[in-house]
């Protein structure tokens, strides 16, 4: 798989809405310009709308592990998929997911033809992830998220012991998460073993998302 | 308050993705040819494209009680709003709320300009929501959902007792739904004192679900 | 009612497990030589053992809304009032309860003969309460949790709003918690209108429970 | 690991309260007597009760994940501990648990000193779970509980190939569940490598419980 780095729009104010579409369309434009692999995963909300606006992928931040059917303000895959997401993530720090319910939607995905990224806060969990079979396991130690730090310079074990956990179950991409700021951290997951990062606030609010955005590309 | 007839597309088939456009055009003729109120409720990621194809009022089925920020796979309400949607179910049977979520996503649609009908399951529930000021009130016995007897005939005394415990603490419009099949089901909950019907499969998985919301508004 | 103070054990060392009978004999102490109502809430797994040592009442910290049947890991009504529990506090900030799952849980706790205090953050929560009708209502604003100014001191207008709300409902008694201290706290709460006050850590983990709990005890 | 039969009393009425002391002493008397590995699980309010009156292993049937401190109506494994507990079943269908509240609470009861059972609905789930290294697995396919076909007759594979999955990751036993009825069920999930049943309401709610316990025994 070719490095990617993913950036979680989360239900920021510069991240949704309005606003969304302004930020979808830089990321557009670093990904075209420096030829590298960019997505966005976005509010369900804003799904339709940045899709039919941008050609990267989009993906959504959760859904539920449901069929069509009576189930009243879940989030349905195919409908999902319908409105042009790609893939989506899962498990995220901010909504975690049943054991059950985690297989289940990754199943699902799979059957509907979205691309799954799934959140662990470590190896352990990243490990046991890996037994459903994903397309991508993200790796973002709590204690770092949101802060100044990354995981890659702080806690560059921790990437390659994912890995190895991983390794042992399936090939699976595993990306990295949590403090990532420069192209120096990017490069440091990259070289341990990662195949790209998901990152949030780093982008999103950022007074500059464009340049930000470009610095971490150079990494890669 | 002028009677309204909610439909909910919830996740079915037919009311999702490509099928939810067709759906929501049908649902507009009707309210244009009839000149009545018509409200559809959608899965979050179907309202852009549905609330800028057509100019009946589009609903979420759900929001979370956040405001913008660090809250990844939730619903934000001031995105629904940016994306075209008028107001939100909450607390539908299937999607139940914690109490004080409840009262806190009411009063986060009030500051940002949506509506908000929210479900109970009996007329105790329907006097406490009462508490919170919602914008409407739907009276749903889980007995009678999905059913082929409405409430308003099979159960007469629910919505009448749900309306006289609810105008003890506001003037809030009740609807009423469950099992409501034709124009005299809600006529009878029209004469009973409910404002309006929210309706689903009567209407979504209908075989000609035109026919059917015409005989609906019949009763209106 | 005569006034009450309800002592949350919580999940506090001090509180639990073989600790929680030395401080279930002082609370039991306290209320014979002062002739006054305390009742203690305790740990499920601790209710058995602390009932069958002390005669003030003992009550659950949380209940789950069911009758026998197979529902693993759940905390049976039943068996709670089998064990000796004479009541259980419910939708405590640190556990809040669906809206459904609380107006089932006191009707349940009404049938199996439990007493029901139920937690409340805010004045129009508890007016929603209200129509639930359980034994008692404590008003506990979250900002004031934990903390060293007394809601009777530093917001004496919610619990007289409190009580004003819940008595269009019905007449049921109000208490009142967060950040109580001292007699003087429970005196103002008590002229306000509060039946009693519902105190944790004040007591529990004070460094002589036994005088702090004399203390708020004369201000009853 | 000596094969081992865990009796799961859920929230039966024949498994709680007053009625969960005679099977109890049951399930005790039938270990004595045949010096076969028996382990019950009740409610947490009911384990004092029933460790300080039988002398085989009492569980409970869920924990929360948490050390001491303010987490009101919550389980603390130490105050399970304390008050006799040896161990808990985790995750079971009807309780199931968020991914990283699991191996939370793996990691707490090492540390406590209580023994884990993990239940998994499928062998991916299982493969999952032993990445948290839990004491024993328990699988048990959701389309046979509580049904008259035994997992080790109706699909035998399902137990080889968790075991198989299950220790890629580590040698933890395994245990299976659902429809289990007589010695014949037993011996067979015995051959194919399990290491004991889980097994409720075909014991609890027996109509000979020492018989039918008996029955089971003699499969080990």
């Amino acid at each position: 798989m070719k490095p990617v780095i993913i950036v979680n729009f989360k239900a920021y104010k510069e991240g949704t809405g309005k606003e969304a579409v302004e930020l979808a369309k830089i990321c557009e434009m670093v990904a075209l310009e420096t030829g590298k692999n960019i997505v966005i995963a976005v509010e369900e909300v804003d799904i339709h709308k940045i899709s039919s606006l941008v050609k990267i992928p989009v993906y959504s931040e959760h859904l539920d592990p449901i069929y069509s059917g009576a189930h009243t303000g879940q989030n349905l895959p195919k409908a999902l998929k319908d409105n042009g997401a790609e893939g989506t993530i899962l498990n995220h720090s901010e909504d975690r997911f049943r054991i059950d319910q985690l297989e289940e939607s990754i199943k699902i995905a799979k059957v509907i033809g979205l691309k799954t990224v799934v959140c662990a806060n470590d190896s352990n969990i990243a490990e046991a992830v890996a037994s459903f079979k994903p397309d991508m396991i993200a790796i973002e130690p709590p204690e770092l998220i949101g802060g100044d730090i990354s995981v890659s310079t702080a806690k560059p074990e921790i990437i390659t012991d994912t890995i190895s956990k991983v390794n042992k179950t399936a090939i699976i991409p595993v990306l990295c998460g949590a403090g990532i700021k420069n192209r120096s951290d990017v490069k440091k997951a990259i070289d341990l073993g990662a195949k790209g990062i998901l990152v949030a606030s780093g982008i999103v609010k950022a007074s500059n998302p464009e340049e930000s955005l470009k610095e971490l590309v150079e990494g890669l």
